[in-house]
């Protein structure tokens, strides 16, 4: 009997208040490949009620140019002081209210879980996440993104798409690599 | 010469993570009246998504049934850890999304400024702020909000509607309380 092939559009965020990193994953059956990836640049706008209109829109229009099935985003790390996780939690805001309105489910990831999904780690740093990303999605080292905030982005993407329906992985494996590792007929070259 | 007769509606919110409290005022040239004020109760909304979601919709709701020009927004007090304010702050950005959707321009007021505004005393309690509402708006006892979310809320809409084009208050009078002793032809009876 043939399996129906499931397809879905994952799109990642990074929330932050100066960089907003975005990547988008395409899944086809088993196979998964990056759609695209880029950062949204706010350093330049200045007023921050500009800045929330400007994630509102661009994360809006992001959604309206991919259609994804569901948004994961990257949880904050809980390190800053009161003032700047309101900041934060505010772009945080209008970017989930851009999901909300267009009916996206969203999930979120915390970090440690992101870089143990992707790189069997849980304290691997950005470089290897980005590296592992790099070489499970054959972006070629060309195309790879420049800031942490899109290849952080892609994590939670591909994070989500380990923890949506790979019972293969959440059974046998800890992680994608040790996923990878122990199936690589499993993996396309 | 006839005067054209400035009308402006000016939604005020309180938002908060459990309660958002929510006033509408009218302004019709220079007689000031209340046109709706309540809250949103999130209490009962466990999932932190749908809660983000709830706020958006009935945000946006309260935005297209009074169809307000501007909004006021209570700044917070800084006080919380820094779990509850990315939290607060996603709150609000949801519920300041509802308002750039709609293109409706945003004014943020720190609890000071609207308590000195609207009382002439900076550090005010939250009955005497309501008191010199109900009094300043006319509300019959029996009409006014149970929570001090919803008068908070007016309060910022009230202060908002002091600070936009009241050239007296500005020139003459520290606050509202000074400017109705000052001039009390001016207040309708």
């Amino acid at each position: 009997m043939l399996k129906p092939v499931v397809e879905k559009v994952i799109l990642g965020i990074d929330p932050g208040t100066n960089l907003m990193g975005y990547g988008v994953l395409k899944v086809v059956g088993t196979q998964v490949s990056l759609v695209a990836t880029g950062i949204i640049d706010l350093r330049k706008t200045g007023d921050t009620y500009l800045k929330l209109g400007e994630i509102y829109r661009r994360v809006g229009r992001i959604i309206d140019s991919f259609l994804p099935d569901e948004l994961a985003i990257e949880a904050p790390f809980f390190g800053a002081n009161v003032q700047s996780m309101l900041k934060l939690g505010r772009a945080q805001g209008v970017a989930i209210a851009a999901a909300i309105s267009r009916d996206v489910p969203i999930s979120e990831y915390a970090p440690t879980k992101i870089k143990m999904a992707i790189t069997g780690n849980g304290s691997a740093s950005k470089e290897q996440v980005a590296d592992m990303l790099r070489r499970m999605l054959h972006i070629p080292e060309e195309e790879m993104p420049k800031h942490f905030d899109a290849t952080d982005a892609l994590g939670a993407a591909f994070c989500h798409y380990l923890q949506m329906g790979r019972p293969e992985v959440e059974k046998g494996a800890r992680s994608w690599k040790e996923y990878v590792n122990k199936n690589p007929d499993k993996v396309r070259k």
